[in-house]
């Protein structure tokens, strides 16, 4: 068939080259956008009077059947028309005749993909902040039952010191509030209007640029028409955000696989959210867990490839670029599902208190208490922490905890012990004296959790 | 519905968690390798007398079926199974009955995966090689006929010494020979077969894994059934093998692009791939070039995508490790489509031997010859590079080159020139002359020509 | 020799182990982060009681001694002390004596190099925008004397259309301004406190948080304690930011590269950023634009590699961390020596506008000029396109260029065109008519530059 | 100062441009590779008559005396120089006068420094070899220990079927054999000679290329010059085999970091490669193992380096690529260092027998045994698994294990159980009887070892 393009040439090109090169396999993603970009187009080309009312009206309707059959699913797109742009131009004239030709005056394919793809973004971008809230929420409720369920904290994978389970799910509120406001930010970024920049130039027709962007939504235009085709830069800083936003996914992740170990016992995953083996009938394996964290891996690596593939790029657009949207979709629809997944995995998860509370009595984890109470009465802190560690060795070698010692075991390995350790290594009284902002302590997470509540 | 695993589970699975869960949206690709894998498997099921003969014959009916109906295009997957192997299990016991489930005896859906994944790279890796080979043969093709077209030579894309255009050409066949060697060399990874090792401990069943090893073609066996289930080294070192590939199309398409520019005008790429404007149509861009060095992003992707899946991953088998597909078919895809647009652009390139001519005459890149001809003289080489310094340095003042210099401008540089520098100063001189092993002389390059067409 | 934390431990351990774990090689980069954050925590124990005004005296003296012997590179570090902060501790108590001992009450090492690492980006970050607002002052600078100087605008490295000099420059202007920005954005999530967060639970220490936060400038606190000393997402989004500005200089040191070739010949890099050859006397390589682009690799690798080490580690803190710190530095170093480099290079680039004013009269760039003019005429778009398109084909097939065709071509080609295309073809109408907002027309590049001057 | 390439340039280069552009900081690391590479080609030269049999001398002289230096560390590089080839060739001269200039007859900086690489990383790949197989050494050494000692296989971190823990560990051997191989394959492409290739193209002098190849210890030549000095593949695919060896010790690291945990408490690493706490004085951190685990990011981002590097660079030489040092230095320092304590970490580490035993009983992991019972019976697997999910689901609700079921437990969920269930149950009999090749069988894993220390 004969191409847009074609008048230059001699040869036509192969199938196979065409189906290579074309984009309309993914890009059609993009359709709505596309679009609703033309409408704001066409509806500015009126205003200024470049097109008649009558040719924008014609345009407009047939735009509009064009939506109609997208959001139905009934367009039919072809390798042969390319990509979304030339499909969807093609189709406009065969539903109104040549003047939908006219679609294209003082525009690109240029900034018209650059127009779709922010706002594509900008509406993908909206709906991932919601779900990192909904991730947000399901935190919340979990930690607003579990202030004073005491859990072990660990450091180096080693029991630290006792803190409360709350507080450990909040650290990872405080994560996803980070991404939800690095996402905000790239907001500035990504709802601006490249439209109107034409192929790199701008154009010579008399149009109003803010009026189509605002038409769109846009909070403003591109200052350089240049820049405007150019720039992919919104979309690293989308892909990198999403890479955070795994990389937190995974690290939970991995505690979730941690605590539903045999070992461990912290939590059961509800069964909705793991799965059976083929051929082991005992397992239940925190299926959605460990393919998240997997999914880590694809964001990483959509996110390197766009940045491979923009490296040593001359102005102004290269078809390079074109591989800037299939890592794009792809980390869009991971990013959703995974967020969506781990929502109802976090609400639908069942803690094992009593499990939490039996680990924290076998374990030294209360040992920081003895070294803050001896540095409390004046000991050097160093010196505390020497007299604490040969204590915790002798237990190891007796088989027995910190609180398991008698007075005089204490007083051997100082004076400055007294009967009100036994009650200062309780887990309970460990966590609760943590009361330094931002502590584990119970009344600081209270704290935590009443400013998370008034600031929603 | 029931899931084959779902005994020990109390509620069903949301279908939300099914679909992200589900692998059998691109595991499909697998089916030919599943369903010949199988075919090994329960034929040997049958040589160690764990099945029937009976038994067996119905088997292999049911799943001859299959794969006849599987090259048609007309099995039907569904997201309930999950899988390609529960897919296909369920399929094969709708065809012939509850027997189809002692198919799965002595296996597992761990080994079975990945048996799949290594028959499948395998062959493809094949496919590739042939394609890297076709790409050198368009290479050879080219350099035959432009042996003693001389072009200059750059480094720093700054003109540096005139070569012969085949001496440029047969560096890229360097590259590409490095590439099939590699691949070559990982397919002692590759062609080993884990059937057998069970979900990751073997099997208590006295099964011969030599025997369905060799109905599949395979090497040999993995040594370990717990590496068997767990290894993907394999597709990593697959998809940085194909980085390299990638790599080197990248260099060649740079150049290409470079080549093709308004300014070097050195070749013109066939029409068939390239493209035309939709708005400037004297534009003839270089798309494929441009599309495969831009896809380069992509394949590196592919590869740290995988690299961070593994990172840290216990063993056995991951559920993360489902990730290990798409990122392997993509690569395979796009390495395909690369190398064969490849081939076709460089057996259809038009090479531009007047211009490259002429650009040869108009620089500076034979001012090496006066150096090394000075020091073949006895000068030092570094004084030598210094007198060959100021003499450009007065052509540029002059707006002339080196062979309008005048005698007596030689001779008040150095003594040491005399009257036959104006010979040594030709461009083909300069290329002819430099003879030393693998060097750009004519009769390096035929006889490195000579030596590629001998070992084919 | 004996450790800090050795009390529990019975056998020491091997050298070797010791400066593979040890992180004072590098993490002596502090040094100074790390004096300024004790001072301010003692600061604080002082005014909340928690050490008397004597011992807070001692100490802080004891800081300043060091801090003065840190500014004259007078201290000596020992792998035997680990790391920045136990070496310094040493020191201290070496100064002071024992009560060195008790500035670490209240505090953990976790915690304190949190700190260090947030007062070190937030400087850093604020150098580093200031080196981007040099760079863009130079373009500016290029930019205002180079307003009427037209050049070939390419897509696809094929010459498109005529652009200013200047609005090309100003491209590279926009880019600069959103890694700024982004970089500002960024110090929302840098400028906070981790101090007094403890191990990970915070501390039975009744501290004032807020205040120690205070006297380091910072804006606020982390809100949650193992969140504070567990978070490097600081980091991965400065090299994230980091990785954008590499490719921008990337993007615009390959022009440059291009620009300064025999065929392009647009510009002279000054002798002060360019080398010559060991070999061949008549190069001067473009070896600053070169080697940047090259550090792109370096800093791209650095942000992969901090996210891998994240991917997947549980709460609190792991030993992985400390491979935060080498990459960061590097990436500090690479991006200040580039963004200064550069700042000096086009500072000092020579612009050859006669060059650039003969490479637009031979062109097809102003091919558009006539497609515009008949779809302003009335003609749709696509068919003017093709008839330009063959227009094109004419001039190539008889060498010569739109402005050498006769009005007989024009008219046989169209009955739209008439003499006033001559003007219309003129590079300097063509550019000059791109009037639209962020065009490249000559007033769109005053208004941008005004503009810019206007917001500094 | 003057530099030696400086004859065409009329500024001088600033001192920091000089320093930004220098390699001489990281490259003297190449000193002893250098001068051995200088030796072999003087002494070439002399062979083949370009220089005098005095003038060889006098540079061997020359050169060996700088050698020596070299080892007693005694050489002072000078930024001046920019790299260690002109800074050696600089000490030449100092040392024996103008002849020294002769050295760099037929010889360009980029055939040198490829050289330089070549040799340094044959040398590096050996001894890396060497540490693999130590690495495997006490892997070997502690698997001899632990054939029959039981312990849980995991899938999926789930306990999935009881293994011997030497199988477990030999899993590692399989993976360390492939990248001994994988590093053994890489000498193919690492140890070939690129000098002689000139600049770019060859040399015009009669150099003999086999000869100093032979001198070398080279296996072969590099058959096109202008892929001679552009190639740097082989540090890509060393990376990459670096990383993969990284890849399967962070999987082990994990496990070691897993089982010294409170939870699991499988080994003691021995007190050498832990560390404590400046905090909390009963830790016993797993330093070592988190750190290996922490370095796999930095060796994924000198490849990810690399890779971008590389992208799209044109043929020959560009500065670029004196990015490829650093992170090779990084690597082989980084690899090295870290099989080195693995290998110690390892051989030390103690494993808690009795606790693996303990955690084999109080488990389902027998679980698969009944279910292959029921199917070695004839009933069909998918039927056998969904009996066994019922009985563990039983067990659950009881809080008992398989064992503890009673025979009218068994005979209620199916006919086909009889008394000897309880003793196909017992792990050590569920280890020994998967005994199909490579699977966990005592014998098969007696048999492994057996073939291992053969092949030494």
């Amino acid at each position: 068939m004969k191409k847009l393009w074609g008048g230059r040439f001699v040869k036509s090109a192969e199938e196979w080259v065409d189906e290579f090169g074309a984009s309309i396999s993914f890009d059609q993603e993009l359709v709505k956008e596309d679009i609703e970009g033309s409408l704001a187009h066409v509806t500015m080309l009126g205003k200024c009077d470049i097109l008649s009312v009558e040719e924008v009206e014609k345009i407009k309707n047939g735009l509009s059947t064009l939506l109609e059959k997208a959001k139905k699913n009934e367009l039919q797109f072809s390798v042969a028309q390319e990509d979304i742009h030339l499909n969807l131009e093609k189709m406009l004239i065969d539903e109104i005749g040549p003047v939908g030709g006219k679609l294209h005056t003082g525009r690109s394919r240029n900034d018209q993909v650059a127009t779709d793809m922010h706002l594509y973004l900008r509406n993908q971008v909206d709906e991932i902040i919601g779900l990192v809230k909904e991730v947000q929420g399901a935190i919340v409720s979990q930690a607003e039952q579990h202030v004073e369920t005491i859990v072990p904290g660990y450091t180096h994978l080693q029991r630290a010191q006792p803190i409360s389970f709350a507080h450990h799910l909040l650290a990872y509120h405080s994560m996803f509030e980070r991404d939800a406001e690095r996402l905000s930010d790239s907001m500035k970024r990504i709802n601006l209007s490249p439209l109107g920049a034409g192929a790199l130039a701008g154009t010579t027709f008399a149009i109003d640029r803010h009026y189509s962007a605002e038409l769109l939504g846009f909070d403003g235009i591109y200052e350089n028409s240049i820049d405007a085709v150019s720039d992919r830069d919104f979309i690293v800083e989308f892909l990198s955000n999403c890479s955070l936003v795994m990389m937190h996914l995974s690290r939970f992740c991995e505690e979730l696989i941690l605590w539903s170990s045999q070992e461990f016992q912290f939590v059961e995953i509800d069964d909705a959210f793991a799965t059976g083996s083929s051929i082991m009938p005992q397992k239940k394996n925190p299926d959605m867990a460990e393919l998240i964290r997997g999914k880590t891996g694809r964001v990483y690596g959509n996110l390197f490839g766009l940045l491979t593939v923009l490296k040593g790029t001359p102005l102004a657009y290269n078809k390079d670029m074109q591989e800037d949207k299939e890592g794009m979709f792809d980390t869009v629809q991971t990013i959703k599902g995974s967020l969506k997944i781990f929502a109802g995995m976090i609400s639908t998860l069942k803690v094992k208190t009593e499990v939490m509370a039996e680990a924290v009595k076998k374990d030294f984890s209360n040992a920081t208490e003895l070294a803050d109470y001896l540095a409390s009465k004046g000991l050097p802190f160093r010196d505390a922490h020497e007299v604490v560690g040969k204590l915790v060795l002798t237990c190891i070698e007796r088989g027995i905890y910190l609180l398991d010692l008698s007075m005089e075991d204490y007083k051997e390995a100082s004076d400055l012990f007294s009967e009100d350790i036994y009650e200062v290594l309780l887990p309970t009284n460990a966590v609760g004296r943590r009361n330094s902002a931002g502590g584990t302590g119970f009344d600081q997470v209270r704290k935590a959790l009443a400013k998370i509540k008034e600031n929603n």
